[in-house]
């Protein structure tokens, strides 16, 4: 058997799973502990009831044979979704076609086999600390991976370096894992800089739905030049809750082209129609029940809650006069463990002291070492106790 | 940019979307015409009522607080469904650890990803006539491919050659296009060879529900020995009506490792959390009803009612004395185009005449052309007229 001998240069075992295993540990032996996570970023609150209504009617439109449907033609999404999700991009200023948005199940799955339409000599240019999905994907492709500095002088917002030269450029914004969010002028920079090298920027917009100050960009295509140098991925899980129902979409504009002429929309249509089928009709419509009005008013009072979280760990953490990145335009709170510490014997202590499940930022690249994660997504409850047990 | 350039050496045009541009001319033209169209392979009965009623139920607990669910751990399917697949193997007389079933979106995503895996000098077998995307996707990997030939003289089932080396074998049975069904024999011939050479057979199972012949096996892992060189792909479109709900699974065995003992299952396993996030709560929980007693007697009423429209088809084409395989065992009918004709020649002959859709041959490899494929996904109105009509 031939296989891929890249699979042997990823680490053991993912990041998740190995806080997975530290939890289910410290469970046994302390079964009484009140545990309380705000590690992993999923969401708790509950979904829309449009989109709940949406979701049922679609299932009992599948059970009748006058409105039953199979496969999604060509599998890149319902026009009328993307028509929606074209909609939502417009009412930001951000003109699309909606031939330029191609549903998939989500941001996880596009970012991964967004790679497969570029060369395998294709160099990728990831921020450290970053999502570990990124560097994983790019090895198991066998590929170069150069790395830029996020850290406490920048902000965690490494800027381009004109002598660095990257075939793909990963930029998330708002950040995973530092709740860092690039302004205008900077996501200019990294555009000029990619149509300038002739890079590909994949920008993850995974987090656009809580940047709640209106200056700051949540799309790279409200940034001038953008069109000729980028595709945006971005997914459901967060505005909408789709974490357990899968829905992402990713934008590749018709302008993105080789020196040859070769469209980037075209091949990544052509993956998407041969190694995959569409998403879910059901998780579509309900999908479509997100960018309307009233979907998106609940959507955002779910936002708006976690934002509220966030607030409480920042406050906490500001008593404390612990350094800290997001709280505000992420559901994320990246901070600084007190005394110096590493991550991991901060996060062992958080856990083992405190019964409390962050995410260790060495988990995220080297320069995630001496920092946290902890997310906004718990419930109200658990967040105020979380940050009462932090200050004490 | 660099670009992946085997993008460059696919066909322009996807077998399916050019039969999709004849019909749409042929309408335009013939907006009158009462077109039936057999084509494509997408099904048209409704879901069974015990699959809908479990996803509006789960539909229902993600939009309460108390019962929300959001990432499914590892993404690789909750442990009921996998249970549940089990079961349904076990029923067969074949067990499996509920370990070795990988949930996932669909056997097309399944059949392209888990090249992946395999080194790029891996060479695959792939038989001609066969489903394009398995084609499609070693090319877009740029991986060399070989062909064993099926045609009239061996029933479209060709055998292994002992002189032949390939690392990764593509086994359909039932098979898609040709509705042949390998026997017991055979198919241990298939797994001798693989384990003789150390290749990996790919056994696509999509239409194990259609065989109703309890001498032929469903199942590559029924044979002895496939456990050291198989892996299943499996999909609930078929069995379950599902082209438009998107579950399948893919089965590797423990048993199957390489020479220095590296699992398979490992690696699609990392894969997998890696690049996907797994399939929504609601179509798991749809997907389970499916193989519970009483779903499965719903399914397997509606996999009747296809094979029935075979049935139909196939007594039309014995009064006409044209040769075809399938119509038994299998959703589909391949058979012979009259006097000769090429495949696409008898495809138009049949839209313009006849207003009757089917998928030329020739589309799913040189062998193909001559011949035909109609399937039993109409409805039962439809397929009586097209039984007609071809008689005409």
């Amino acid at each position: 058997m031939i296989l891929n001998s890249n699979y042997a240069n990823l680490q053991d075992s993912y990041l998740f799973r190995t806080i997975a295993q530290k939890v289910n540990a410290y469970r046994e032996a302390n079964p009484d502990a009140a545990l309380i996570r705000l590690g992993i970023g999923d969401v708790t609150r509950p979904l829309a009831p449009i989109v709940v209504e949406a979701m049922q009617k679609a299932a009992g439109e599948l059970g009748a044979a006058e409105t039953f449907r199979g496969y999604d033609d060509d599998g890149i999404g319902y026009l009328s979704l993307r028509t929606a999700i074209a909609n939502y991009y417009g009412a930001k200023g951000v003109a699309l076609e909606t031939d330029e948005i191609i549903v998939s199940d989500g941001a996880k799955s596009d970012l991964g086999n967004l790679l497969e339409i570029f060369g395998d000599d294709a160099v990728s240019l990831i921020p450290d600390p970053v999502y570990p999905a990124y560097v994983d994907t790019n090895i198991m492709n066998g590929r170069k991976v150069i790395y830029t500095d996020g850290n406490e002088e920048n902000g965690f917002l490494p800027m381009p370096d004109a002598s660095v030269k990257a075939d793909i450029i990963y930029i998330c914004s708002p950040n995973n894992p530092t709740g860092a969010v690039y302004n205008r002028e900077q996501l200019k920079a990294w555009v000029d800089y990619a149509n300038d090298i002739g890079a590909v920027i994949f920008f993850d917009a995974a987090y656009e739905a809580f940047v709640t100050d209106k200056s700051l960009p949540t799309s790279i295509f409200d940034i001038d030049g953008a069109r000729t140098c980028a595709i945006e991925i971005c997914s459901l899980s967060k505005i909408a809750g789709f974490t357990g129902v899968r829905c992402g979409y990713t934008i590749v504009p018709r302008e993105l082209v080789d020196a040859s002429g070769k469209s980037l929309l075209a091949m990544w249509r052509r993956r998407q129609t041969t190694k995959f089928n569409g998403v879910s009709y059901i998780t579509q419509r309900g999908a479509e029940a997100v960018f309307s009005p009233e979907g998106l008013a609940q959507c955002k009072a779910n936002v708006a809650y976690y934002l509220e979280n966030t607030k409480i760990i920042g406050e906490a953490l500001t008593s404390m006069g612990i350094w800290y990145r997001g709280g505000d335009n992420s559901p994320y709170i990246w901070f600084k463990a007190p005394n110096g510490q590493g991550s991991w014997d901060y996060f062992d202590y958080l856990l083992n002291e405190k019964s409390l499940v962050g995410t260790p930022g060495a988990g995220f690249g080297k320069n995630g070492d001496g920092f946290l994660r902890l997310t906004g997504f718990g419930t109200r409850e658990n967040t105020l106790e979380a940050a009462k047990r932090l200050k004490d």
